[in-house]
């Protein structure tokens, strides 16, 4: 690595997809600039460095745009390898990794956000039981093992671990407890924020996330 | 390699997704069992080997299952590494592939999928603006290069070519011309069939595809 590295972090606080790339970088070690975006006038330097897409996170490592969050941790993982690896060695390893993050992007962010910013109904409904059903899936895939990763916190722990941030909005406006319905992923949780600085030093505070989520429902017209 | 390797592809011909594996497994010279699924009775070996989501494609490699098409080019790339490279090399090479097959499968995809399997209205005239944007956005991307992968077919054409065989009935229920919204995108898909065997022998012809649209549309009760 040159040593004269640049890498700023273009991100929203309570972005889970932000949160990803913040501990990833954490992982490794790796300092960098933070700067909030304020979404609703967002920065020239955001227009110009995601000019499809528009959104956070955007890291920019030496001048270099890389967008999308799972694809950010990829590059970090690889960019700084000689540190905390994240992702698995094996190809086979790799493609079921990007098989699950994939699948928490689809099924346990979607659903989630139907949960907190749509009003009662059919397909509130819908994404309360997909929501928990992913968990269960996701609890699955987790299996017995500590990590997601293994015996160490991996790809797939930074990529789902942001979302507990959420968990408690989730709870609210789904009227499930997500402890009762997947004992085994909390107690993972409560693993990486025990074990992992990188995560509990990233997670925002859940009644944060709640107050976030109150004022977005009432911007769209939400009741609560 | 193992000399002995079992290749199965679970696939549905006029999948753009399903296209994409078969065109990297031409581009490797990969010998593999061919199972044309029935989507409206699933195979066992589908619904076991791809439980999460049910889809083809499904990669069954010595028995085990690789889901999602552009995870599944991505480990033939890995796997058969000695021949006909598809991915770039360089870290921030693969980053940028990767964003773009994702824009391709988000933005192309489903703007397209909505043309032709929705009726006319709003979200009709939406997706028209937002696939020939996306089109010209990736037409953009392309540049003055004869393929994506830069002088050698790669990643992103195996990403993208695909979508060519359903172009036809895109405009049909989309109302514009590729060609003259695009015309240096139209020049590498003329590029890529001429020049790849891999890509002519796969894409179905347009007209079977549109008439599989039609049976489609049928089913779904939009008129002609």
């Amino acid at each position: 690595m040159a040593k004269q590295e640049e890498v700023i972090l273009l991100d929203f606080w309570p972005s889970m997809f932000g949160m990803r790339v913040r501990i990833a970088l954490a992982e490794k070690g790796v300092s960098y600039e933070y700067r909030e975006e304020d979404l609703g006038s967002k920065s020239q330097l955001l227009l110009e460095m995601n000019p499809v897409h528009k959104k956070i996170p955007v890291l920019i490592h030496n001048g270099k745009p890389i967008c999308e969050s799972n694809i950010i941790v990829e590059y970090i993982d690889e960019v700084w390898q000689d540190k905390a690896p994240l992702f698995p060695s094996d190809t086979y390893g790799k493609a079921r990794a990007r098989f699950w993050a994939d699948f928490i992007d689809k099924k346990v962010y979607l659903n989630g956000r139907t949960l907190v910013f749509t009003a009662e109904g059919k397909d509130h409904e819908a994404a309360e039981k997909e929501f928990i059903d992913s968990l269960k899936i996701m609890e699955g895939e987790l299996g017995d093992k500590p990590y997601f990763g293994g015996d160490s916190f991996g790809y797939l722990d930074v990529s789902l671990i942001p979302f507990y941030s959420w968990f408690h909005s989730y709870e609210i406006y789904g009227k499930f407890n997500i402890e009762q319905e997947c004992p085994k992923l909390i107690a993972w949780v409560k693993r990486c924020i025990q074990n992992k600085e990188s995560v509990s030093k990233t997670l925002p505070d859940s009644l944060k996330i709640l107050d976030f989520v109150r004022i977005l429902r009432k911007y769209f017209g939400l009741c609560d």
